[in-house]
C-alpha cells in the first residue's frame, strides 16, 4: 500500500490525498479517511436495509419516492466512488501503470463487485422490457457483498478458511461422496413406492443434504422399512460428517482469536494497524 | 458490599440488619439471611409455576381463587421487599447518598425488573379496560427474570459471555451477514415460484434462520432446483456458522469450570464466599 | 465382592459356588460364570427383540405360539435367577445378614428392576380384566433396563455423568430457565393469533424444547413477526445452550477413554478385572 | 507392493509393466501410471454423473443414445481393466500363486466390487424379464463405491474410524440402547392415542432415531403430554448421545491431520509416496 513516488505536481498531490482518504491509509488524512469509511459503511448498510425493506409490499407502497430517491442517491454516490477509485488506484504500487494498472484494478474482485452493483442501474434507464429490468435489479445484491470488505468478521473467517483449506476440502469431499452414495441407494429404495417425490437421483439429493444436516422440512421422507433404516443411518453418518468441517472451523477460529489476542497490546484488532 | 460506617443509632442499626438479611451478607445475621433468600427464591419459583399453570384453562377454571390469592400474596410480598430494598440500599457504599443513591439504585437493572414485576398490578386495580389489563399482566413475566439473579447457572453464563464478548460478537456478526446475503439471494430465486411463502426478504429471513439452525418446521422451503441448491449450501454453511458461537461458549464454560474448581477448597461454589 | 467366610458345610459351599457363577467372580468357576452371563445377556437381548417384534401385528399373528412360549420360558428363567440371587446374595459382605441383608438386596435398584420385570406376569394369570393385563404387560420394558447392567457402554456413560455431575446440572438448569422464559414470552406473543396451538404455557413448552433442540416437527410454529424473531433468537440460543451439556459429556467421555487406555495393558477393558 | 522376481521373459516383463501402470507403482512407468489413474478416476466420476442424470426422465428422453453408448463403453473399459488386474495381480507378493493367488485376489473387497459393477450388465443381455433387468441395473451403484478407493478423503476417514474403533463402538452401543428403550416407552405412551402412526415399536424406532438426531420430518410426533415430555427429554439426550461419536470422529480427524502435517515435507499427502 506504499504509494509510488512521482513528480510533486498539484494534480498528483490531490490524487494521492484522495487515495489516502479512500483506502484508510495511516499518516495524515487519517481523520478524513475514517469519516469517509464510516460514511461508506453506513450507506452500504442502509442499502442492505433498503434492499430488504423494498421487497415488503406494504412498505414499498407507502414510501415509493423514498426508495427511488435513495436508490438514485446511492447509485450516484457509488458511481463517483468507483470513478475516483479507478483514477487513484495507480497510487498503489500493485496497479502502478496508468493504463494496464487501472485495467488490472478494474478486474480485481472488489472492483468487479463494485461495478456490478451500479452498472445494471444504467442499463435499466435505456430499457422498457420489465422482465429484463427485474433481472438487472438483482445485481443490487452485490452491494451487500461490498459489506464483506468492511467487516472484520468476514476477514477473520476468510483467514480461518485459508488456514484450514486442506482439511475443509477433505471433509467436504467426504461429505459430497457420502451424499451421492446415500442418495443413489435411497433413490432405488424409495422410487418404486414414491415415484413423485423420489423422482430422480438429483431430486433425492435434496432429501439427502437435508437428512445429513438434520433439517427435515418434511416435504420428502422415506416410507419403506429399508428406506427408513437408511435414513436413520444417514442421520447418524450425517452428524458425523458435518462434525468434521464444523470442528475444523471452530478450532481454526479459536486459534486465530488466541494468536490475535497475543498481538493485541500493540495492534488495533479492527483495522490491523500498529499504534 | 462493605456497608458505610454511620452514627450507631438504633434506627441505623435496624437498617443495617435488614440490609444484611436482604443481601446475604457474611458475618452475623447469616442464618436469617440464608432463610430469607431461600424463601424469596421459593416464592419466585412458585410465581413461575403460577404464571405457567395459570394459562392452562382447565386448571384456571378449577382453582380460580388459589391463583388470585397467590397473586395478591406475591405482590404484597414483593412490594414490601421492594420498599425495604429502597430503604436499606444506602447501606451499600455504591448507593450511599440518601436521595441520589436511592434514585441510582432504583434505576439499576435489578430494581427496575423488580418494580416492573409489581407496579402493573396496581394499575390493573384502577382500570376496567380488559385489553389494557391483559397487557399489564404480561409484566408478571419480569418475576421470572428475577430468578436469574438467584441462579448460579445464569451468573456463570453471564461471566462466560462477558469473558468471550469479542469472539461472540464477531461470530454473531458473521452469522447475521450470512443470513442477510443468503436470504436475499433465496428471495430472488424462490419469489417468482412461491410468491405467497417467499413474499419478501424479511419473510425469507424466517426461512434463513431456520435453515441455518437446521430447524426445518416445513412451513416454508424452496422448490426450485436453484433454491434447493442454495438451501443445501445454507445447511452446510449454517452448521459451520453456528459452530463458532457454540464452540466459543462451550470452551468458555469449560475454562470457567476449571478455574472454579481450583478455588473450590476454600470457596463455596454457589455463593462465592470463603469458608 | 469378597464373599464372607463361613463354616465349610456342603450347603454353604454350593451357595458360594452359585454366587460365583451369577456374579462373574474371578477365581474358580470363572468359565461357567462367563458362559452363564453370556447366556443371560443373550436371553435379555432376545427379550428386547421379542418386545419389539411382538408389537408388529403381522408378526404377532403369524407366530402367536412362539411369542407366548418364549415369554413363559423367559419368565421361568428370570424367576429362578431371581430366587437364586436372593438366596446367594448373603455371600456378598454388603448383604451379609440372612434376613436384613436379603431385604436390603431386594430393595436395591437392580433387584427391583429384576422383580418388576417378572412379577406383573404372575398377576396377569389371576386377572381377566384386559385393560389391567395390558398395563401389567408394560412392565416387560424393565427387562430392557436389565441390559444396562451388562453393557459396558452404559457403565462408562454412568461414570462420565457422575464425574461431570456439577457441570451437567449447571448447564441443565440454564437450559430449563431459558426454556421457561422463552416459552412464557412466546405464549404471550403467539396465543392471540394461534389460540389453539399456543393454547397455554405448558403447550408452548413443547414448542420451546423442540425449537431449542432444532427438531422442528412443524406441528407448532410462530406466525407473527415478533414470534418469528423470538423463534430465530431461540434457535441461536438453543444451539448455544445445548452445546454446553453436549461439550461436557464429549470431553468427559474423551478423558475417560484416555485414562482407560493407560490402564489397558493390565486390565480387561470390558469386565474391569486385572489379568 | 514389491513385485516378485521371475525369469526375465518378454511376457513377464509386459505383465510387470501393466501391473506398474495399474497400481500407481513408483519407479519407471510412473508417468503412464498417473495418466491411467487420472483417466480411470474420470471415467468412474463420469459414471457417477451418468447414474445420477440417467434417472432424470427429461434428460434420459433427450439423450437416450448417449447414456446407452457411455454405458457400453464403460462396461467394456471396466471389463478389460478387470481382466488385466486379474492377470497381473500375481506380480503382487500377496497374490503370488498363479491359481490360488488370483482366486484370493478375486474375492478381495476391491475386486468383488469391481466385478459386481460390471457382471450384471452381461446378465441383462440374455434376459428379457424387465423386472430382473431393473434389479440388475442397481448393481451399477457399485461403480460409485469404486470412487472410494481413489478418494483421499475416504482413506483418511477409514484410518480415523480404525483408530477410534473402540470408542465409536462404545458410543454407538449406547446410542442403540437409548434408542430401543426410548422408542419402547414411547410406543406404550403414544400407541393408544395414535395407533396408526405409533403402530409398533419398529415403527416407533423411526420416530426415535429422527428425534435423537433432531431431524423432525413431522410425519410422526407424540401428541399426549407424557409423550411430549419424553420427546423433549429425548431431544436433550439425543444431542448428548450424538455428541459422543461426533466428538470422537472430529478429534480423531484433527489428530490425523496434525500427524499428517508433520510428515508433509517429505511426503505427498495424496498418494502417500516419499519424494
Amino acid at each position: 500500500m506504499t504509494p509510488t513516488l512521482r513528480t510533486p505536481s498539484q494534480f498528483n498531490q490531490l490524487r494521492r490525498n484522495v487515495y489516502r482518504v479512500l483506502e484508510t491509509a495511516s499518516g495524515s488524512r487519517r481523520g478524513i479517511s475514517l469519516i469517509f469509511n464510516v460514511l461508506l459503511s453506513t450507506i452500504i448498510a442502509l442499502n442492505a436495509l433498503a434492499i430488504i425493506l423494498h421487497t415488503v409490499p406494504s412498505l414499498n407502497a407507502r414510501f415509493p419516492r423514498l426508495f427511488i430517491e435513495f436508490e438514485l442517491f446511492s447509485v450516484l454516490f457509488f458511481t463517483i466512488e468507483y470513478l475516483l477509485r479507478v483514477w487513484v488506484c495507480v497510487e498503489n504500487e500493485k496497479y502502478g501503470h496508468p493504463v494496464w494498472g487501472r485495467l488490472r484494478y478494474m478486474v480485481s474482485t472488489g472492483a468487479l463487485i463494485h461495478l456490478l452493483s451500479i452498472l445494471p442501474f444504467y442499463f435499466t434507464l435505456f430499457h422498457t422490457d420489465l422482465a429484463l429490468i427485474r433481472i438487472l435489479r438483482l445485481f443490487r445484491i452485490f452491494r451487500l457483498f461490498r459489506i464483506t470488505r468492511y467487516s472484520h468478521a468476514f476477514r477473520v473467517m476468510q483467514e480461518v478458511v485459508a488456514d484450514k483449506k486442506e482439511e475443509l476440502l477433505l471433509s467436504l469431499a467426504f461429505l459430497v461422496f457420502m451424499l451421492i452414495i446415500i442418495s443413489s441407494v435411497m433413490y432405488y429404495l424409495e422410487h418404486p413406492t414414491q415415484p413423485d417425490k423420489f423422482s430422480s437421483i438429483p431430486a433425492t439429493l435434496w432429501w439427502g443434504i437435508n437428512a445429513m444436516a438434520t433439517v427435515g422440512y418434511g416435504d420428502i421422507h422415506p416410507v419403506t422399512p429399508l428406506g427408513k433404516m437408511l435414513a436413520g443411518l444417514t442421520a447418524v453418518l450425517g452428524i458425523g460428517s458435518f462434525a468434521l468441517p464444523t470442528g475444523i472451523l471452530a478450532s481454526g477460529f479459536a486459534e486465530h482469536i488466541r494468536s490475535h489476542k497475543a498481538h493485541k497490546k500493540n495492534h488495533c484488532p479492527y483495522c490491523g494497524r500498529d499504534f
